[in-house]
Order: C-alpha cells, then structure tokens, then sequence
C-alpha cells in the first residue's frame, strides 16, 4: 500500500494507492464515523459494495445506488442522497463515502459538504479518472442544465482509497477517458510524464498494472502539490483546467450524455494546443505531438456534433469568466501550461472553427 | 456609521451599523461586484430595493423575489436562484445579495456558497433577528422536511450593512423574535446585557433607536468575537445555539408555519433554563426571570401544539446530536451557558411534559 499526503494544514489527508485495498480493513482504519453512507451507482456497487462492507466491517451502512452516468449528477440526486441520510437519522459525525467514478463522488462530495454544513468523506475511485483527477483535490459539485459543475463546494475528503484492481473491470471508454487527465498532467507540468506516455501507451491501453500505478501515482503527485499550494483555486489551479474549459462545453452542448468527461477533455486539450499554436506559442511539431497522443489514446479530438457558435456560447457561462472576459489555460511547450485571458478573439473562433461542428 | 469587524483573517469583514444605510452608496463601496443578485422577499422589497438599487448605482442588479416565511426557505427555491444566476450568465466574480430578515439571508447565503464553489456575498438584513444575529457569521442553510438547516454551508459574507431604519416597519411580533436573540446573548455570556434589557424592555419594544442600537452593536460584538474564535462550531460557537435545539424541535415539529424561529427561541430558552433548574444547574429564581422576560418580551413559553414525544423525535434528528447523544445548552446561572450531553434523560422528559403538549 503506497501512501501520499495532500498537505493542507489541519485539513491534510491520505492517498492510499494499492491492489486490493477496497477489502482491506485497514486502509479504513483512519474513518471514524460509526454511520457511513455509501453512494454508489447500479454498475459499481454490483461489482465492489460487497467487499467494501466487509471492510468497513462493524460501521452501520446504508447504500444509494444512483443511475451510472454525468446526466444523473444533478441537484435532483443530491435531494434524493439528502433524504436517505435524513430518513436514516445520521448525525453530524457520520461520514459520506463516494463508491465509483468522477460522478458519484463529485455528488456525493457535495451532499458531505452540505450535509448539516459539512461531514466526514471519503472517496474510494474506482476508475482511472478518478483515481488521477476527481477524488483528489476536494472539488465537488452537480451539474446545471447550463453548465457543468456550476453548483458545488469545496469540500476536502478525509481518505482517498485508490484501489488499482478496480480498474481491471473498467471498460477500455472509461480507461481512455481516464488517460487524457494523466496526460493534461504532463501537459501542464510534466514533459517527462508525457514522453513516458507517449512510450509507453501501449501497455496503459493493455492496462499493465506496473504502468497504470505508476501514472496514478505520478499524478496524484502532481495534483496533491499544486492543491496543497492553491486549494481554492486564486491562482497555480487554474492550471488543471487545461482543456476542460473547451471539454465542458462541448459536454454541457451535448447535454452531458453524448461525451464522457475524459473524452471531452481529449478533444479540449488538443483545442487548446491548437489554439496555442495559432497564438504562436506552441511549436507545430508539439501541437502535433499532442493531437497525435490523443489520438492514439482512443480519444476524440475534435467535437463533431456542436457547431462553432454553440460551443462558444456555452464557454461563455463557464466558471473561468472573469469580467466578462473568458480565462483559458494555454500551452508554451509540452510540460508548461499558463492561464490567460489575453488572446486574439481570432484565435480562438480560428480554432473552434476548425475541431467543431462543419469542420469534420 | 457604526464599524465593527469580524476577525477571521482573509475572510475578515465589516459590519456597519446605521440609520438609512441601505440609501447610502458608501455603503457599498467595498463591494467590488458589477453583477449583483439581490434576494429579497415579497414583504421588504417593495419597501426598500429601489432605495439599495440607487445606492449600488451603476451595477447590474437582478432581483429575485421569494414569497415571504420560513415555509420557503427549501432546496426547491435555492436552485430557483441558482437558475436566475445562470440564466443570467453571472460569473465567478458577481456578488449575491440578500436584502431581508434570517430566511432570505440563509438561502441566499447557500446560493453564494455553492454558486461557481462560491462567490461573493452581502448581507443587508431588514429584521431585528437577522441584524443581531442570522446575518454576522456565515451559517447559511436551507430546511428540509426532515429538521431545520440541515442542508447548508459555512459562507461568510464580505459586507454586512445593517440599517437600523428598517426596524420601523417591522411588525411588532417580528421584533419580538429578534429580541429573543439578544436575550440569548445576555444568558450565555453577558450578565449585564440580560439587566440592560430587563431595565429598558419598556424602550426597545416601542422601538426606541438608541435602545434598539445598543442591543444591536453589543449583540454583533458578542456573535463576532464567539466567531472569531470557533467559526466552524467545533467548540465555543456551540453557546449560541442555546434554547435552539427546543426551538428548531418545535419549528419542524409544525412545519415552519406556526412560530417565527425568534419566539421558538423565546420558548426553548425556557426550556433549557427550565431544565438547566432541574438538573440543579440553575437556581429556581434565575430560571424564573428567564421565564419572566421571555414572556414579558411577548414571546411564547411553550409549545402547546405539539407533544412532548413528538418534540423529542425531532430533537433527535437535530444537528447537535453526537454519537447517538443529544447536546444540549444549558445554564450554570443568567449569562454563564455551556454545552452538554451529560445529563439525565428524566430531566429532559420532565421538562418537554412540563412545556409541551397537554402541559398548556
């Protein structure tokens, strides 16, 4: 069992990393709630709920099992998770464990946050994304029909266990989809990271346990320090949004059911190296080398279904506008990201022009 | 203009105190904001948003306008200020403003806290309850069927402006209410508060100004420096909830239709007073001037519309319950209050017969 620390004073929490971590009582030695809540969805908990109560052992359980899927993480499910642990009498030392993906503990963070102002939570990530991305960091939020993630808090876990031998039963979508947070990492900070994948892609598609820890690992790394510097998000942060702001609209266009978030993000980060190109920061060759590992990755690049003029109006209402002028996280070179908000309004309609909508 | 602060370091903020505030641009002129959301409710906007409106001068304001009363402090009319915030495309750097009493103020304050994982917020309370008390701290929350703020946040605003002329078209009982809170802050900790309004009742229910202001500017000090030291109620904040668990018990327990959260106060306060008398905590005459000025306030002493089994069930689902105990705030003597979960559960019984129910 590998352990990492997000360091963030009295609020700091353990990483745990390891094969069959999800059934071993230990790595839940450190939740001290007596009453958990357990949300999960109707293809994970079939899979794992099992042996995660045999590892939270003597604590009252209870479950809800929400659709799998982005449409459902909604202020209706949160409601609905707010009722069970309302009918259920939990109190303020209870705990909220998110059983699943990006979704359901992006919800389920959410109802930890607001339930009676905050209580205990815990993820347990069971797939790539999740396990590089979302259950680290403490963002959690629902999606608004006008936009993804709009209503939501901050909100740390108090345990993240990463249990790679989830990731066994992941389909190949979700594993992709995953790939394109590890490869934003090396994007925005990581050039080794990204020379690494792009070697080595092969056996994180073939879901080689060795290479797929040791992404997950590199990239809880790298997320746990800029989160440890920047909780809030005023300023490094914002760096994680390579890509998302391009990636969110598309899904928010698509009314969250046509893309996953990974994939979306895939498409977004080769937008972004576009446009960074068409800006004159980024080489050619590296725009290309960008295109060309998302690509590889099984991951879209372009956002056939959404014309130009659609796409940017949903960036418009993104969280990154800041008086009234859209922040977008652009590349110099591989491995050095930075945020802006001072571009060529050109470029950036050159570039939904030609990886939205007609253009394919 | 009266200023006093709340110390909380980079969430540190003013509250000013004074007569026609709302009509005063300076007022305003830390709010940084261009994008104004201003909740209110149908009672106080007719009487004051043109006055604010002309006061926040060239800002963009939209306005929400709740029906008035506790009944609509729901998830159901969050997310409807949610969706105006959307619809209007209001970014991360907009402000939410409530102009009202404690109901507008706690749901408009949610909807800042989660809006874009929060954003700015301003306090302009309009009730004697919200200037003393729901306005300055940050608790904000929403009710649910199941108990009162049970789904909420802790949010601080960035400016509280109180201004103390809108106590003149306050309806009396709403004053009442108020004066509940500013009695509580004589019983946890200020003995010569509770003998100030003892002195000069007579003066603030026939809404004398200077008399109004004092109670104003010391309850504010009292909530602030309480604040200032446990914001996150892990400690010492927990005073301020004394006669509260009564008091929330008796609003759920009649859907927050009968009482003004104020007089339930006014009747749990009894309550914990009385109780405080039957553990041997509080000597017999102090627990009578409790009773004494509660009711000589015009507030109510009792719950006679529910049972005391019924008041138990719901205090057993109040925040405050820790491990399956139930805290309570109790009284050593008039201005010495402490929290607790050792105490006999007969003393308690006897106390919610003696004050709820068939006791009346």
């Amino acid at each position: 069992m590998d352990t990492l620390n997000v360091e963030l004073g009295d609020r700091s929490y353990p990483i745990l990393i390891g094969e069959g971590l999800i059934s071993r009582p230990e790595a839940f030695a450190a939740l001290s709630a007596r009453d958990v809540l357990i949300v999960s969805n109707t293809t994970v908990a079939p899979l794992y709920m099992r042996a995660l109560r045999c590892a939270l052992g003597v604590r009252r359980c209870v479950e809800v099992i929400l659709p799998d899927g982005e449409a459902h993480k909604s202020l209706a499910n949160m409601a609905r998770v707010l009722d069970v642990l309302i009918a259920n009498r939990f109190g303020r030392d209870c705990a909220v464990l998110a059983l699943g993906g990006g979704v359901v503990g992006d919800l389920a963070g959410f109802v930890a946050a607001t339930y009676q102002r905050g209580v205990a939570f815990v993820q347990v990530p069971t797939t790539l994304l999740a396990q590089v991305d979302s259950a680290v960091g403490g963002k959690t939020a629902v999606n608004h029909p006008g936009g993804k993630n709009l209503i939501g808090a901050f909100h740390q876990p108090h345990l993240v266990v990463s249990d790679t031998h989830t990731l066994s039963t992941l389909p190949g979508r979700e594993l992709r989809a995953g790939l394109a947070e590890v490869i934003k990492y090396g994007l925005i900070c990581d050039p080794a990271l990204f020379d690494w994948i792009e070697a080595r892609l092969g056996r994180l598609l073939a879901k080689d346990p060795l290479a797929l820890a040791h992404v997950i690992r590199r990239s809880c790394e790298i997320k746990a320090a800029i989160v440890g510097r920047d909780e809030r998000e005023q300023g490094e942060r914002a760096l994680l949004n390579l890509g998302h702001t391009f990636g969110h609209a598309a899904e928010a266009a698509t009314a969250y059911r046509e893309w996953l978030h990974g994939e979306a993000v895939g498409a977004g980060m080769v937008m972004a190296a576009a446009m960074s190109r068409e800006c004159g920061l980024l080489s050619a060759p590296e725009a290309a080398r960008v295109r060309q590992l998302v690509e590889l990755a099984g991951l879209p690049a372009q956002v056939p279904s959404v014309s130009p003029a659609v796409l940017l109006e949903h960036m418009r209402i993104d969280k990154k506008v800041l008086q009234g002028r859209l922040r977008l996280v652009l590349l110099r070179r591989i491995g050095e990201a930075f945020v802006t908000a001072d571009y060529p309004e050109a470029a950036l309609q050159s570039t939904l022009a030609q990886h939205a909508g007609a253009a394919t």
